[in-house]
């Protein structure tokens, strides 16, 4: 078939598989043009491409009724959650039907004595512990946005918790899948190990939706810590700020938070957020534990910077004190968009081994001021993670090529280090000639899975690989 | 082909096979039946199904070449590491060429500052803490046996530890892997956390040799705590110790080890190890921190198991102490063993949710009164799992049906509570039945997994699932 009469078929493939969408789902499915704009758009610089229809599902068997008729007629399908992604991961490259699983949003099961719960993928992350409050516990993974749990699963997202906690990997029990054909699976049981078979939990974390839609997830959780105390520290430079956060983890202290703010960073922060911080490269550390465990954590990190050079180690346990801090740090990439009220905000990711860390900042700080480019960085830098937000002018062509070029170099760096493209936002369709660069020849592994589980590409293609 | 001409095919090709090899690897491929008796049999109750031949590779391009030559024939390939496994999974049970990887036990490179170490897979655990030492560093994962850590990795192998330090699952960074075609790939980097594309490494962790052969492996480590302290504690019951095991996790007490012992099991050790141990339901506990961080963590957790009836918490710092507690731990099997010397020792591996632990263990107990035979009980009560130490007379055909039943009606017991049939021990080929009614349809997506990744069945076949 020539590619335009493949087009017309697919064209009409579509009109049909929406019109029994709008059938079973009525004001459900939606074809304004205002809503598959929205729902074409994360909050990355990555235009929306538009599906060709919103439908929103209520249960399981309905999206398996959806993904049925999609396959029946090979029309792709793209899951959403909040779209607050950051590497176009909602966007319909193909065209297809957008599963809006906003109004999953229940929490199914809460076993309070397993430290597990059970929720469908629409519930978000403030949502989900404001729901947990009442039982002394939570669920610790906090990406920027509030995003959806299915989102954040099929993104294997992390945050500031997770030198301590771990990642969507870690704390993952059990999944309920769609695949490509309709089929319903569960990955797993809510025991807190197995070794019964293929790893198909971890296989589906991090999918992006390539390989199945998730519609139910159970999730670790954690006992509310005793005590909290949070604190903030200066260093004279990025290097002694990173050799403290390694001498942390080596000297085996349970730190829960461990964030590097540069200069600008920090600079951005107190215009942004009316602080009064001292602008220096700083850590935001967060302790968890007994009264007496948190303040021994304290001091020993105490100690750690002082001899590293660290100034000004300032620790509280008031609540107030440490959400403004914290709010601060989440603001963090509001405060440098701030910074050029006209400008987009490109957010990188590499991760590197930690004792590659500050090499690898002072060396892209070194490239972004030869690049003239403005771009704050934070880090998760107990994880190696960091972020630059680069502000970028996308009406100036110039400017977007200065940028690319800027994080191309940072990738390349990364993996020349043993790192990562991408330690917790994913590959989506921005990164898709880094992931080979990175990954070589695994990447026909991957292909050779995504073909075996769907062979007919309509589990948002585009995204990951390239087939 | 007739079945009859497809076997003389196919021990052609063995031989052909064999001489090709022989003439690459000289005096390090055998056809000794003694060593093929030997390399067909692991721990396990099972009997040795040998291999046609047993080669002796010394790095992964020489693996490489043997799965190739193999793949070209298609003759099965089964990794060796320690022979150390519980459910047959190096047994040949379509003959082939068995892969000993026991000189392929070098520390390839230790990163202390980024607390990883990459090691060839042959490596066993004690070997690498005895690298270790003088690093300050360790690896905290420890099944009985000295099992080698490809072994570990190819079976998601856990142990006493993994209430603190997680499983293999949590553990492994990254791996390189023969592919069934001979290909080699590398499934992540060193970073601490990824993004980017399917998480080939989990595939992998407890892929049994069914997907690939392991030829390096990149592990996380930990420091050594600056204090250790452990305690036991006696019980009025196995609910009282669960009750406590649960509360103590609820409290996000670190605590590094928390085991179950019941009384037939204390007995045992008693009796196999000299020791003088209250002969009740008894927790044996170890504790990682400060010396005020484990004193406080102790402190806690007796006045919890006070508070269910716990009694006689002794604790302790010293080392030999503490040393001769958890050798008598590890020694459980063999204790219970001494119980019957005519016996074999059946070892099951469920896992719970661990508010059903309770329940469960009562049950099998009552179950294992009822049934007439001895099963002494250790469980890792932490994560739920537990094992009975089944003696079986084999020669007796009706105890054994007796013992087989017994374990069947304890795995149904534990999925009807949404726990697995094996916790650490993997499926090889003992448990494909129990794969099956614990995982479903999902079961047909690991053998679309595997029969893209193998499709001619030639990684260690007749393991995990049923082609």
């Amino acid at each position: 078939m020539g590619s335009q009469a493949k087009k017309a078929n697919q064209a009409a493939s579509v009109t049909h598989v929406i019109s029994k969408l709008h059938a079973q789902f009525g004001e459900r499915l939606s074809e304004a043009p205002a809503v598959r704009e929205r729902f074409g758009k994360d909050e990355s610089f990555h235009a929306s491409i538009p599906p060709d229809a919103v439908v929103t599902p209520h249960t399981t068997e309905e999206v398996s009724q959806i993904v049925v008729l999609c396959a029946e007629h090979q029309v792709p399908v793209i899951p959403y959650g909040t779209g607050t992604a950051l590497e176009g991961h909602v966007a319909a490259l193909q065209g297809g039907i957008s599963i809006n699983l906003q109004e999953m949003n229940q929490v199914i099961e809460l076993h309070a004595d397993d430290l597990d719960v059970v929720v469908q993928p629409g519930v978000t992350r403030k949502q989900l512990n404001r729901h947990l409050r009442d039982s002394g516990l939570f669920f610790p993974i906090d990406p920027g946005a509030d995003a959806s749990i299915g989102g954040m699963t099929a993104c294997r997202a992390s945050g500031t918790n997770a030198v301590r906690y771990g990642t969507m990997r870690e704390n993952v029990l059990a999944l309920t899948v769609v695949l490509a054909d309709g089929r319903v699976i569960q990955t797993s049981r809510r025991s807190r190990k197995s070794a019964a078979g293929y790893d198909l939990t971890r296989l589906f974390v991090g999918s992006e939706g390539t390989l199945g839609v998730i519609t139910e997830i159970t999730l670790r959780l954690y006992g509310i810590p005793e005590a909290i105390s949070s604190a903030v520290c200066t260093f004279p430079d990025v290097d002694s700020a990173v050799n403290t956060a390694i001498a942390t983890i080596q000297y085996g202290i349970p730190i829960a938070r461990m964030e590097l703010l540069d200069e600008p960073q920090i600079d951005a922060i107190n215009r942004y957020s009316k602080t009064d911080l001292t602008v220096a490269p700083t850590l935001f550390l967060e302790f968890h534990g007994t009264s007496r465990g948190v303040e021994e954590q304290s001091q020993m990190v105490q100690e750690i910077a002082s001899e590293s050079g660290g100034d000004n180690f300032e620790w509280t346990t008031n609540t107030e004190e440490r959400s403004r801090l914290w709010q601060a740090r989440h603001d963090a990439a509001y405060a440098s968009k701030a910074l050029r009220p006209d400008g987009e905000i490109w957010a990188t990711d590499v991760c590197v081994p930690i004792s590659h860390l500050a090499q690898c900042i002072r060396e892209t700080q070194q490239d972004i001021r030869e690049s003239k480019l403005m771009a704050p960085i934070v880090g998760h830098v107990g994880d190696g993670n960091f972020h630059l937000c680069l502000l970028v002018d996308k009406g100036d062509p110039e400017e977007s090529q200065r940028a690319q070029d800027l994080h191309e170099r940072m990738v390349m760096r990364a993996l020349a280090m043993g790192g990562t493209c991408t330690g917790e936002h994913g590959i989506g369709y921005g990164k898709l000639d880094f992931l080979v660069a990175e990954h070589g020849e695994a990447v026909s592994v991957m292909r050779t899975i995504k073909q075996a589980l769907d062979p007919d590409n309509i589990m948002n293609p585009g995204k990951i690989l390239r087939i």
